[in-house]
């Protein structure tokens, strides 16, 4: 099946697997005349780069970005804008170990069955590498909606089940930290765990929180095409992700009704506000003018040193112990991928939203 | 936008509010073949009828469904299959307390922002009426599942922070109780916490769990279409939604990669199979051919009989107490929309699946 | 295949087959706030009304419409509007003699080779009783079009090979004579050439030609959707259409370059305009501003009461007399088919080029 | 929009514009387990290169494809495959004459009025080279329908009017004349025609005829998805088409039911067949296992040397004289177009239709 587009009107279709010659996207539906540089992009690539801490792989990618359509003169032109990052770590290697075993967690089990076969090194398609394309994507999406006044802040909430204090939060300390959290002290507590799984050749897993600034009251649509259901996908689909909430979330669900309901009240703007954000954001599926709070899962990394059983697809029990330079936890270099595919979605949504009243296209179209 | 239909190629569209005439779903892309009449479905429309219990909605709603499409007699024709319940109870109600106020926890605010008005009566759209025709599309892909030997458990995991305990689970109390809980113990606790909100006039939400035995391994696509991704979204499209994991979900990003990995090994059929299942069902969106395990989060239900602060859309401040006969709780009722929507979304998979490798297809055309 | 739908934010999904209860469409992405009541959809449902001429089926069919959601106090919501219309026709009749049969011409052979069996009952899904959810759908369309100022000439442009002279064109005739030829002389030949094939128990195709008047320059993609292809699809998806062509169509592929250019000018406004549409109102598939003009073939009515030769379903070689009320051409019940096609679709790619700018989406966000 | 993909299952995204860095495709929903080298898509190139005879552009264009991903040892792997065509021919040129100027019959002036502005460099995006990325994936296409016994047979029906006498129908004589005309006698005739347009500065249209042997019945949907319908969308969708017919096409329009009405019969293998083929191989936009046969019109080269008048984009009434190479006609290099097309439709099509029968899809599952 053709998985590997998202979006009605602003859609990406990402290509590529880690030991290819390249990944890439193709970002169609961007709208004209939006400013655009390699170096726009290249800013959000940079934030997943590894090799930044020794809390990530070690392994050295350049990853530069190129712009091979789509842009004229410096600007979009509204055709596709196809980017490429070439795979500058195709060297032969030996697979012998793990092209025909099954590593616990990973793919190559449900690859080999739905495909009969699969790409073995390195995840070929479920590695990490497919989340440049949902970043460099994603960096032209999030360039779109700041001009539209809509930011993001987006970090580690919690790694190793150490969560950031959210009364310390400290907005500027996120990009201090190898760890992307807003909170020093959780950060140090990080640091610590995060040696001592790394010795015993373990890993771990954590949870991305974003916030979304800005976006006006209306976006998203009633039924299936919700802003909080899309919201949810998108970071569902990102690899190692095993859960999604918005606002309080599961929380919610130990609550009742009059501590859950956000209260509305009158601002000092004379507008209309929420006392508190418990919904995060949206309401009946529609964001609500207030910001748009979600969390995300993710795993701990599948690909541990320690000795795992398994089978391979001889159907033969067998012992692995998977080498190679693995990052001990995926979150801090998936705090951007998150980012890039709630821009993605919400410019989206916002795309969409245009079309739902007469009375603005018909002003639209008598300008 | 167009946001009332969800699946590939079984492709569901619903429509209707819950103070209009009807409301109804037309199913698309169901295979010619399947035997089908109406009591097929209204067995699982019964399911989510209000008035069962002391616990949910005293409305009286007969909801029959009709089928006014696509079956011949006695079976699916390959052709869009209509179906329709009609709404009894529109009498005409005073509406003017709510017609201009924003309820705390409902889509009113955000329906105006939107749209510019909306339907006040009922909730119009954002109703759970809309579930009908969720749940009369999912007994048609229950149905043809069944034949392929694929089977749901889905029951209340948790209600108002009462959690069954799962060591005592039993699948036939999940029918002997209002809760669909799996576990006398707890329900009963349920409904004594339930008797004293609703004497509060207050609400509770919840946890459903859904458990999906017979997926064959294979299923899903490893990108945007992953499985866990499409049952995120089929979830967190149901009103009241805030929270969607799959496998270990949340409690997965705090443990580790030695703890969270499922060894494999090779069962007594000389099957590849996993030692444990904190994955749930999938891995890197495919289906391991183990059982899907996925939780989804409800809020508690907005409407309270409380007095509660608000604004109408004129900009004034005021307080308002909903009043009628509200579900203190969604959950029971919204048991057998989870299992419907993941009925949708794991066929529409299974379908796309057919056309994944060459040999399978060449063998198909050369029958 | 979910196949019954068609548009990207303006999107219709028809159901329902000629002697089922009913048929009917759900009309997804309408815009809030359009005037709507049954009589805007009854004025075109009337147009295709069989009955109103010896020239078509004498069938009795009164095609009342409904409208069950999507319309409050006389508004769209923006929530889908489901339309249905009552099959008041299906006594049951003794179809033994075409059951097991394959009509020359008709689908019987391809859905039984497609499904294993079908609805044998008057053509079921395949009948012209299909296209009563398209002119239901395209009258909503053409509604919110003609508050864009956006107008539709539809008229029958030949029959049996009689073709209407361009310049005799006569708007007034259209509806004056039971082809809806925009020339008295042609209808008149027209009347004379049917009755004769009529005594001959034989049928006429014919062609459809729609001018489409008000299109601002600018509408419709660059590739795939392009407004000249969906135009096409649009058409083709229609029923015993055979042919589509836009401007000078086939014509154009006889002439030469100097010829087939439209040279622009500067029209009396100071306007970009062109001398001549041989284009028929796009370039590049995006329209430039001109009038759209386009022309469907249709074959003739393949029902015909003449001895044919066929097989039936057992393999044996058999001849039959296809009985019944059948149009002796399809053309003058087909002109409102096409013009609300061409809404349904034109309408589409309004909605989705509001997109295609970056500085207007900025304009309309920051209203 | 984005615009730039079609296909629901096979699907494909193009992007590129012909003066940028390189042209390319995503091909999605590939199969697993097809053989597939870079040579098996050059041979499909290679036959709408430029440059192969007096009668197209002699510009040099080496357009050597690359396959970025997707394909593994040799085979697909199931996901997307990235094909890139290099642009060697983007040295920078004085576009000064035309960077202004609405040439007439291109789309220059529907760019700017949708965009604001346009990539002026040799047509951008609607420019011919666009084709490049169908070609490739069209090659693969038609690698996959190869092994389920469907061939194409495609050439240039007529050209300036001259059209191609199909009782003297020679399949080799195809690839003899740079024409692709199955008939020696009018290719002669063409290419004298061609010289004396050509020395006018002038060009011509043309028709090109697609012949797909093979197709099983029962291929393509009922309503909107006929097979015709897409296949009209594949055409119109194709740069300077104005037409698409399949099967008698327009000419049915003048016939009779008698005439046009294709019997059955059982043939010498007992088989259901039909004695002629007015239809063109669909009956009810589905698949009759008949040839499908179908015609696309392309208009003349709207690139012409000699004077036009047009206007520029500051209101001024100017003439041009477009300079530069410029194919006399499309036709000969759209012949492999038209095919590609063709392919992807009848593959995406194929595929979609496995899922039409519960009986067939059990099996498959059962497996």
């Amino acid at each position: 099946m053709a998985g590997s587009s998202i979006g009605t009107i602003f859609r990406i279709t990402t290509w590529g697997e880690t030991h290819g010659k390249a990944v890439g996207v193709v970002v169609d539906g961007v709208p004209a005349g939006l400013e655009l540089c390699e170096q726009d992009i290249q800013i959000y690539l940079n934030r997943r780069k590894p090799g930044q801490s020794k809390f990530v792989t070690p392994r050295k990618e350049s990853d530069l970005v190129e712009i091979l359509s789509g842009v004229f003169e410096g600007k979009t032109t509204g055709t596709p804008i196809s980017l490429i990052v070439m795979n500058g770590n195709q060297r032969s290697r030996d697979y012998s170990a793990i092209m025909n075993c099954y590593r616990p967690g990973h793919a190559d089990y449900t690859f080999d069955r739905k495909y009969g076969f699969r790409d073995y090194r390195g995840g070929g398609r479920s590695s990490g590498r497919e989340t440049i394309g949902r970043v460099a994507a994603g960096a032209v999406a999030a360039k779109i909606l700041s001009q539209m006044g809509i930011e993001f802040t987006t970090y580690a909430k919690a790694i190793g089940g150490i969560s950031v204090n959210m009364d310390a939060f400290d907005k500027d300390e996120i990009t201090r930290n190898p760890f992307y959290m807003p909170d020093a002290k959780a950060a140090a507590q990080v640091s610590d765990y995060a040696e001592k799984m790394m010795a015993e050749k373990n890993s771990m897993g954590g949870v991305v929180e974003c916030r979304v600034h800005g976006v006006p009251a209306g976006i998203g649509d009633p039924v299936f095409e919700k802003i909080s259901a899309n919201l949810g996908k998108a970071m569902l689909s990102i690899g190692a992700t095993k859960g999604f909430e918005i606002g309080d979330g599961f929380a919610a669900a130990d609550s009742n009704g009059a501590m859950n309901n956000d209260p509305f009240y009158i601002d000092a703007d004379g507008r209309t506000a929420k006392k508190s954000n418990h919904s995060g954001g949206t309401l009946g599926g529609i964001s609500d003018g207030s910001e748009i709070v979600f969390r995300t899962a993710f795993k701990p990394t599948p690909s541990i040193a320690q000795v795992q059983n398994t089978v391979d697809k001889f159907g033969n029990e067998i012992e692995i112990e998977i080498q190679g330079r693995h990052d001990p936890m995926i979150v801090p270099r998936a705090v951007v991928v998150v980012e890039a595919m709630a821009a993605i979605t919400i410019l989206d949504a916002l795309l969409v939203n245009m079309t739902a009243r007469l009375d603005r296209i018909c002003e639209f179209y008598n300008r």
